[in-house]
């Protein structure tokens, strides 16, 4: 069955879901929505989708499902009124900024039923799907510890360094989220150091531009995250998961695979440029699993609880650099109850 | 502006087409023939296009350009047809097995001042067409020598091989192109070698299933092609190009790069598993180059005389192996007058 | 000049050197000793040296030079009986497993002038090297983090364990040199955590066997060393340097490097078994630095300091594991005085 | 035991096998001749051998085997004198350049019953072996096609061109041997192809700098060479096995595998410079492999007659190019009675 789309924010990664969605032969662009009338008037109508205010969109009868890509500070809220108006939530990551509020916010979700999936892109990426099949499949027995190596080509702005929660919530939580997922076992500690080495301008904004992370679970396996807010050489992604019977790894991904050889040496051209390159299939695969969970009505991955302890381990990333100390997890969460224990598929 | 195409036949390399047509935001998918009537009204089906016999669609008002995938010995007289209906064409290659009726083909193409494109895809490959590149701006120096590996992972059934001219028009002639496109200078004498080593159904059919090639130039410039119908690792498709200041290659492409390490040692997964899924993205960029032709009414490359060109070098192919000696690729072309110059590109 | 060396120990990492020395043509094997008779002769028949007791070949007028591979708990004691009797001394780590005691070893090191190498063996890895080369030419810019994934094929016996002072004292101490060498800068603070995942008779014996750590500069540099003793594949061994302006990282050595390709993918084999055959010539460009010093009497690096640190920040994470915090180096070394700037190359 | 060691050239490749000589604990150098009396003396020197005369050394009592390094036009006559003289020989490729005169040569080795081995020294390259072992395991089943890149980092001077033969002579051969080796099956006609593209005193010379070649045995086998006398990028020596279950390949080889990231792109060093850096190992394998043959009086191979037949296809490449046609070995080297058939490995 055709899922019918609203968009509730015309940016970047509006953008990018807005071509995933009308890409999708089981998917329909009907609506779209933003706090800037061009940003929406110029998307819907290279779509040919309509504008319409958030509020309509949301009550809309010819709506299924929504996608929350309007600032941070608003998608909790976004996701109470979709859900109360029973349409199927696709919101992008984080739920909020502050772990209570999300708390709250999926309470509502789960009262009302409704399908919500978060934006871990990344778990749809093709390369990292196999990595996680042969995972799941015992191929290297037992997960002992998982590698993340995660750079950004360049530092974002000040202004949005103070918005975005910092880096530990803004870029760091996907690789939490990622770690999770290899790992298959709840996170107990994090201990984390930062620093800002790429542009003092973040350091003024509160903010760190390198960071390293290291993840405990309960069993005793490690998860290591390395990030930097710069690199020279393009968005650097890659991730390695080290087990008891041997270990399996994706490789960094580039535009063009070719080899130039001369008296310098063999050059290969370096990565993509940034996400909206690097993860295209990933977009396209994350909103085609979205429309699949919201046609059988299956309860959708990564779920708001994904999101929720993603969020988490970045609030205990940011306590252990400042507290110089391993953080629980559970100081920040408090007791999850039954959901609590480990859902990631 | 929109191109309104018109696909001529159904089959595994129509499919292809269609699927690049309705994905180009340039181009209209309008109709669809085939002589099987299922074939035709399934695919056109799917893309929301009609199904028309061939000649309504070459005579249709409401189409710009046609896409032809019938097999090969319809293509000289639909290529014609068109021509004179007034119609951008499209043809996958080859134009026709026998090099006078191609010659003949083209004199009405030339006549009617046609747009005619051929479907040497691999020219549009981002990995190629990189290579392609780096030779272009002169990185790698004056081009001495070109290496094509290029295998299938298997062997076409006996029957496809009697239709199919045989290995060298059939699979070589895309090697074939694609050094003379990167030798940047035409070829003058073709050596080859050619046995039956992989189904012994292909030797009683006439055909070859293992050949290798050497190509020069008028210059002294060398190219070798490898070719075999049997690769267990799947499709199997390098280029390399050696000049005076360096080299430039293009590696195989699977579909996903991850690394597995055990005590067996270090595998990364097989090769795309043909031609559909190595080169989706070669034959997108091929029909959008086609629509830029045809909406600035430019001549289109790889033109029809690169088809003839690439069909005489499989010709010389054919005749070196029987005949155990270097042959004269003007021993099968006759004197090609003006337009014999090397136009590649 | 040729160097006239008594080897001290007749072990595993003994043999490793005595080779070497018999390898280098400015050296000359004169004696080995050893608590086992039959080790000593028979490494000694091997190479044509003579056996002679440890303090007959510390006071012996036809040796300039001893390397003392004996057990860890003898080495202070007899580097300074060696200064004392005037002999340049090479060294394997650790020099004690206590900072104190190696404080007061190196003093009388100071005090008597004496020529002192430390052997941290993969400083002269040649691609180690290279990638140390890279730094110090400055084409990746400032130094902001260094990566290291070392990883043994296999856990030693708990007995090794109960003697080697544990995983940080015996195997980490080499990553904690190489991540000091290529920051470039002291080390501040260490975070550390381990667990038991590979044999429980290591936890047995009080020591872990995975182990991941952060290390931290004063000026905010990072360094992550990830440990294992399992790795079915080989001995695992990857540093990675970034920097402002780029990376430079070394990869992974096999003995052979071919590709096999087939259905199931393309298999490269695995890596070396151990360290003797993966830093083979490590091993014999290390005595080769060790004879350049000892002929040109300059100061020999890495250092007893070089050899102190690396103790120290193991100490630290054997505290850091345990206290669940980031400890400062200076809790344990205290005040270095004026030697305790960084000295590495 | 050891074997005493008579050295007959000390120029470049003498120096090499010097070297391999004197680290093989069961050699000894016992002395060295060149006509150049101080080339003689200094590599004497170097290694505490003796100076003798080339016929003082093929008689002495106190010397085992001859390893025949001098100028091509005297190897047939010293391996005559040696094998009468009851020596072992191992004597550089090739025997001669004359193919008459290397069968009437190894008559006379046949009847004297003396020990020959031809210095092909890469079958003993380890990662060349392990290729072979792959194929001789039957991993890839039935071996159908060998591709082999060959290039050389510098043309060599037009003075040397002259006296060696020619490009197929001289360079060419070793990768006739190679094939033959890898196919394992005799190589029934050659195809070859050559021009001037690096020096016009080359041509000038009667020679080429660029080559290819394809080899076809009765079953229908191929191999395709690709040679030049110019490789920016380092010593390119590249070799792959295509066989009905799968493929062989080994990669080419560089002093230091690093790589260095940055916005140009990933950049790995050149490979090695030349054949004495590069083939180190294989030639230390080799002096080992033929002291085996020498202790245990068993055949050596390559043998006599895998120096003849290589020769005889560097023959027949030559005539390919004058004639333009596929030429048969058997023209170049008549029929060859029982030990025609093929003894490779």
């Amino acid at each position: 069955m055709t899922v019918r789309f609203g968009l509730l924010g015309a940016g970047r990664i509006g953008k990018v879901h807005a071509k995933a969605i009308t890409g999708n032969p089981d998917a329909r662009l009907v609506a779209v929505s933003d706090a800037m009338a061009d940003a929406a008037s110029s998307l819907a109508g290279q779509y040919g989708a309509e504008v319409r205010g958030t509020e309509a969109i949301i009550g809309a009868s010819d709506i299924d499902a929504v996608v929350i890509c309007t600032p941070t500070d608003t998608h909790a809220d976004l996701i109470e009124a979709a859900a109360r108006a029973g349409k199927a939530i696709f919101c992008e990551k984080p739920i909020d900024l502050d772990v209570e509020r999300v708390k709250a916010c999926l309470k509502v979700v789960d009262a009302e039923g409704a399908t919500l999936m978060v934006g871990f892109n990344r778990r749809f990426d093709p390369h990292f799907e196999a990595v996680k099949a042969v995972v799941d499949r015992g191929e290297i027995g037992a997960v002992e510890m998982v590698t993340i190596v995660s750079r950004d080509p360049g530092a974002p702005p000040p202004d949005y360094v103070r918005r975005s929660g910092g880096i530990f919530r803004d870029m760091t939580i996907h690789d939490f989220d990622i770690a999770r997922w290899l790992l298959g076992e709840e996170i107990e500690t994090v201990s984390a150091q930062a620093s800002v080495l790429v542009d003092p301008a973040i350091g003024e904004a509160g903010d760190y531009d390198s960071a390293s992370v290291m993840l405990a679970t309960a069993s005793g396996k490690h998860a290591t995250i390395s990030n930097s807010r710069r690199a020279t050489y393009g968005y650097d992604q890659r991730i390695e998961v080290h087990g008891s019977k041997g270990a399996v790894s994706a490789e960094n991904q580039r535009p063009v695979s070719i080899e130039v050889a001369n008296a310098a040496g063999y050059t290969r051209p370096p990565l993509h440029d940034f996400f909206m390159t690097r993860y295209t299939e990933a977009y396209a695969r994350e909103i085609s699993r979205f429309i699949d969970c919201v046609n059988s009505k299956s309860a959708a991955t990564p779920s708001g609880l994904d999101g929720l302890i993603a969020l988490a381990l970045a609030e205990a990333a940011v306590r252990s650099v400042k507290e110089g100390r391993a953080v629980k997890v559970s100081e920040v969460t408090g007791p999850l109850g039954d959901r609590g224990v480990f859902q990631g598929r």
